[in-house]
């Protein structure tokens, strides 16, 4: 691939300072780049690596437009980035056609162009979107759904009756659609509640490497629309995220909690199940969240409380021992003033 | 599946209070539940959702009995509607018979009526009790042992001499026998001390999607009767699980911990290694347990304290600030107390 | 197998106290040993079962050498067992040659003696090295490279553009390679950055069950030789980690962060971004790590401070509730005291 820096300042609408038909062939770090590549920066704590840099374009905000570089000059240069290396990235891999090694139950419906690779495994009833690309030792599960140009990386697993939506990706060792997990009590043992609902991912989701998402006990677990869920996720039974949601890798939420719309989970965070969590709220990692957040609230800490308050929570423990040693020391003059008020009651 | 009111009644051991002939075609949640389905309210909070639910009929506990519908009475709605769900769960999808396309070892040993998926892969000297069931993907490594009627979802591993009870149920991604992590730091690197044991997981245990555990160092890693593990779950090397214990997703157990009966594990709680957990104990979610622990406990926190203890401290962590400030203002006032006894002493 | 004590002994360097001609014919536990076994004490938790032990022989170190058993003596007891129990160990299954039913793309290379098995899929332009092995289920994306002797267990992808050294073991489940987790978020939702890069992993590498390692956003995620990674662990993208360093099982190390040599990383630790970890540093479990650390550190805690500072922290907490009373008290007695001192001023 080969492009001129003219062409790439048009396609970011940024302001090209440098000749227009200067050819790029790549994107590399700012360190790290030749002069065939393309950098960026996005960060103050790089302004310094782009004097030295080898590339031979940066693209760069206005703050930096007095580099002598040939530049293409934006407001956002890592959205900028974003595009042009989308324009580089090169094609996934992808199974020409329909593998006569891939294993197709009854009554599937294939749609156009789809590629359906060795060692894939479609049960009865499965439908594939346009351009569906199902990459091998995936499974697809009875009378489940896919959408039009979504991409199964290799070893996923979907399973009976979950529906896909449009333009997903989903990672390999992803599994869609396990048994919920509730169970009751019993002298006998712990009884088995069936999980006899399914799970729901809409359009524009990407789903992790070895993620897990239950389906819901009875009626669906919902992963909305543009939501991007991060590797080794768990999502439990009935758990609804809401549309452009993020959760980072390692995080976990427990069964039937409703999260909101462009709501931020850091890693390794936890929600506890049964709780409902506003719009946009941030939830920072290792946080454990034990109860409704409202909407637009930042939440750090296991418990967590709202960010200010955790970190003054902190800075508390950080000084604990100084506070033992001075309530101590108080303890201890109030001793000795006490006794001496007693003498002088008694002089 | 349509079922009798009357029926599903006596089902349950419940009392019926309706038409007996009131047919009912599925299990729905109280708020979406129409006509043919039946529902149930086992918990408060739903109770005024059985007003206005559109459903046949509802199950009850005593207290709501007075609502306007067909109904059956129990002690426990909830374990009633197991039982009911169970009836109307859609069987689990299945391959029939052994399939051409799957890839059997020497030796190996099949029960009746097996079904052995393609894409499966036998070691030699593996052995499948009656009515097994391996869905694609699944590898089971040689001298491997799985009892009647279990059933591993599509793309489970289970590797070499490890042995699985009966009634088992395995989940998408799950990998039984991997090597445990034993490294001994030396000047050339960490030298593996290598893992000779095996896993065994006994009767009637569910391993969650994407779970790893671990093969012993020597000796077994030991999954008791009964117990059932969420996703995402790691059971290190020579740990033992009692019988009845549950796990839930993202928690860990680190080497040798012995672990007793009806245990309760929260979501990412983490236990060290080389220590004893107590039968019927509780570990919160997010707890991190460094020390062994008496039966009957119910620890949260990390590090894990009684649950009382850490409520108490997180409380106290809240106010902190307010601590701070109030010890501040007392040092003031010690201070001028005393300045104000040393100027009285004087006079 | 069978090996004589003397055999053994020499094997591990050790001092033989016994019979050079006893065969051993297996290795055990100190307390389920039978006489055709040897077993080893390590540790003194350990002594006394080595009385009442059923061995054949012991590994003991010169402190327990009084004990009244054929005896192999050395200064590190484990590691010598870890020699003995590498000859003992069986060899791990492999397929002879090249499976037919395994699929080959174009331009792939395969070194002497490799291992392909059934249900393997090896994209274009993959490379094996000399006796590789690739159990059933592995994916091999197009263009990577696998080195010498590296073995992958069943259901492993390693993900297209990778490169893997020689000597590596990776586990079940485990996904090298897929997308770093990288969004803008922007009106129309969370837009993906194209995660342009790849994962390098050096010799002797060991990766545990459903590990999941990104691929660099641009340039390379770097797993350095020797490196031991347990279960479930994340690496996120452009993550360096250090020679020899070991991360326990459910870690996890977000994106950019820069990891020494030697390094330990306990279970379910987290450590945020961008940040830098030096030579020979430890982080206890469940810890978080949010600034950079220097080297020959040992940090414990979330937020993770030096593990002396959080056991004071830690031991604080946990009589917070009577540091409350002790402060309340005090206000008590110094606003009696006022008065007192009011009153004394008043007469």
């Amino acid at each position: 691939m080969e492009k001129t820096l003219g062409e790439l300042a048009a396609l970011v609408g940024g302001e090209l300072r440098g000749p227009a038909d200067l050819k790029i062939r790549g994107l590399a770090p700012v360190d790290r780049a030749t002069p065939e590549d393309l950098t960026f920066i996005a960060h103050p704590r790089f302004a310094r690596l782009g004097e030295a840099t080898q590339a031979g374009a940066v693209i760069v905000s206005p703050q930096w437009a007095d580099l002598d570089k040939p530049l293409i000059v934006v407001d956002q240069p890592y959205l900028a980035y974003a595009r042009v290396a989308a324009l580089f990235a090169p094609a996934r891999p992808r199974w020409t056609g329909v593998s006569d090694q891939a294993y197709l139950g009854r009554d599937v419906h294939l749609g156009r162009d789809v590629s359906v690779a060795p060692l894939v495994f479609l049960g009865d009833g499965v439908s594939l979107g346009d351009r569906v690309t199902l990459m091998p030792g995936c499974y697809i599960g009875p009378d489940t759904v896919i959408g039009d140009d979504t991409y199964l990386a290799p070893n996923v697993t979907v399973l009976e009756r979950c529906r896909v939506g449009a333009r997903v990706l989903i990672h390999s060792g992803a599994v869609i659609g396990a048994d919920g997990f509730g169970f009751i009590p019993t002298p006998e043992g712990q009884m088995k509640i069936p999980q006899l609902g399914s799970v729901v991912v809409e359009d524009d989701v990407e789903i992790g490497a070895n993620v897990t998402i239950d389906r819901g006990a009875m009626g669906e677990t919902l992963i909305g629309r543009g939501v991007k869920i991060d590797n080794l996720v768990q999502v439990a039974h009935n758990v609804t995220l809401g549309d452009h949601t993020v959760m980072a890798a390692q995080a976990g939420v427990a069964g039937s909690t409703q999260i909101g719309q462009w709501v931020a989970l850091g890693g390794q965070a936890g929600l506890v199940g049964h709780i409902e969590v506003g719009d946009r709220t941030q939830i920072g990692a290792q946080s454990g969240v034990t109860a409704s957040v409202p909407p637009d609230q930042v939440l750090l800490g296991s418990p967590a409380w709202p960010i200010k308050e955790t970190r003054r929570i902190w800075a508390g423990w950080h000084t604990l021992p100084e506070l033992y040693r001075r309530v101590r020391k108080m303890e201890q003059q109030l001793s000795q003033l006490t006794t001496l008020l007693e003498r002088k009651a008694e002089t």
